[in-house]
């Protein structure tokens, strides 16, 4: 954090996006503010959170403000006559800028700043990554949940209701997003949540799902097959097999996000099936389930070691079906590795 | 909306908040943002939602963009020559802003507004509370689960789990927050989301949860005692329960949200546990679990027929114990009606 206030000539950073304040001293409440500066780092949050804070947040002074937190930001900022203080302008809305502005003393400086934290959150620390890893396994268990609640007439919400519950009861904080079950027709909605659509008899059912543990997300997709698939939806389904395959073998430092997009792309095109593929292949995760990099057209951003992404390639028909298949990968010194276990044959239920 | 325009003396407003896209149209897609001008409401959403703002949009011409939405509201508002446009300005980042004023005409204005949608949905209207009265109904249902669930050495979260999983089989999309179970001293943090701490032998255990249904979002309280409580700690409970009688009793039209919060404090005054009340007493709730208006100490806004508040007064004794209870009330024509059905006697297990 030192190093990018100085690139930024700045003395101090306000975060106020909660997942950036948790990442840099591991508070967890909902309404908190951090002001970090070479000398020292101070969080603001609200009385509800007085013995949270004190039992999470390291390496910080803690203040609990009666009202708006902003305010004793500014306090803070005159005490200690920082004079240059970056916004995360992504995060902070035009109105609280506005009021902020306000508030600060003429001769203080404000900017706005993008990324900072969620630079440094790119490359996950082997602590991390532990964390990840754990969750991946945790979400990939639900898949067997999963296999056994699907069948004919059973609601798209059935099987998430079964899949969140063996979640909780393994100890998941939550999911990391509304769990997708797209069933029959439904499974050619790229982002078709859970419905009370009842599973038909013959078709693709797509599960998109992901738990949090520790405040880390895992982020999973397999498809699977209810009756018997005939010839056109076994190569439909190969052809996303295949293409998130190459995806992953394009996974090395140095490479482009872009590169991983391409290789996936490649895939489809030589199967016929590119013009399906309506999506961008991956985004990294971490604290929160979309993070960067983006893995999508010409992105231009080198994979570098630490990254954690994902690659979900998916081919989806109209009328017909659609097929998605979802690795999280992270980037090692040499490759990559796989970190989701589950198998990626087409299952037949 | 129109004669929400007409006061601010603006021809279009930009709306960006996904719940209010939703309030004004019916679109419940993630990505989203609305211009509406008393002409003519356009949304603009991305491919992966194509045929979903088919069929849930109404009365709105619907653009699909294939990059960011914000250029495409400026081609629209170019093109239909919008003068002044308002935004959402506590829901558009500071850095969004900043994009959207650069793609604009030099001639076209921008203005900041706040809570001009949010100001709509304080009243509901009757479709809305019958939709608010079956989340509420669907939520109070949950509580025989807790019950069933909680005893010693069980965990917080595995309490939380059976009430999460009996909504999602009882069809709701989810619950509106993360559910709090907070036993035994923890029951003494007002926002103790359910941990992995194990039920102890004898305390309070404070349950704080709801569920959305089709859109809307129920907030219910309610606090048992485990193992059988002495004379203290009933007096705490029945202060708590007759605090939070006090201040329904407070609501009708034209009283303020001041009064019901002072009404809360004035109980709990003369059982003199009014210092261990450390949060305001309620809130409005709709789409989102938090709305307008807030029911706090001093706020003036009267309240009007068709607005939907939780009373959920608390006692929070350091080391000791917690107890909250939250009932959701609407205002009637001549007074209140408290929607949740739930007992309030105090329960011991």
């Amino acid at each position: 954090m030192n190093e990018a206030l100085e690139r930024l000539k700045l003395d101090a950073l306000l975060v106020t996006h909660a997942v950036n304040v948790r990442y840099l001293c591991g508070f967890t409440g909902s309404n908190a503010a951090l002001l970090a500066s070479p000398r020292r780092t101070m969080l603001f949050t609200d009385g509800r959170y007085t013995e949270q804070a004190n039992a999470e947040a390291q390496h910080v002074r803690v203040t609990i403000s009666r009202g708006a937190l902003l305010p004793e930001a500014v306090k803070a900022i005159q005490r200690h006559r920082i004079a240059s203080t970056g916004i995360e302008a992504e995060h902070m809305s035009a109105a609280a800028r506005v009021g902020f502005k306000r508030l600060l003393p003429k001769r203080a400086r404000l900017r706005d700043t993008f990324a900072v934290v969620e630079h440094l959150r790119q490359i996950k620390e082997p602590a991390e990554i532990t964390a990840l890893r754990e969750s991946v396994i945790a979400g990939a268990r639900l898949f067997d949940t999963a296999l056994e609640a699907i069948r004919p007439g059973v609601r798209e919400i059935g099987v998430a209701a079964e899949m969140e519950y063996s979640a909780r009861r393994a100890g998941a904080e939550g999911m990391s997003f509304d769990t997708i079950v797209a069933a029959g027709r439904r499974s050619a909605l790229p982002h078709g949540r859970a419905s009370s659509a009842p599973i038909p008899a013959r078709g693709f059912v797509v599960l998109d799902w992901g738990v949090k543990l520790s405040g880390y997300c895992s982020d999973e997709t397999r498809t699977v097959h209810v009756g018997t698939p005939d010839a056109e939806t076994r190569g439909q389904y190969n052809a996303v097999r295949e293409s998130q395959q190459a995806a992953v073998e394009a996974i090395r430092p140095g490479a482009t996000a872009g590169d991983v997009d391409r290789a996936a792309r490649n895939a489809l095109q030589r199967t016929g099936f590119a013009r399906y593929f309506t999506h961008s292949t991956g985004h990294g995760v971490g604290l929160e389930i979309h993070e960067s990099p983006r893995v999508a057209q010409n992105q231009p951003d080198p994979l570098r070691p630490g990254m954690v992404i994902t690659v979900e390639p998916g081919v989806y028909i109209p009328n017909r079906g659609g097929v998605r298949i979802e690795d999280m990968v992270v980037v090692t010194a040499t490759g990559c590795e796989v970190l989701t276990p589950t198998s990626k044959q087409l299952i037949t239920l």
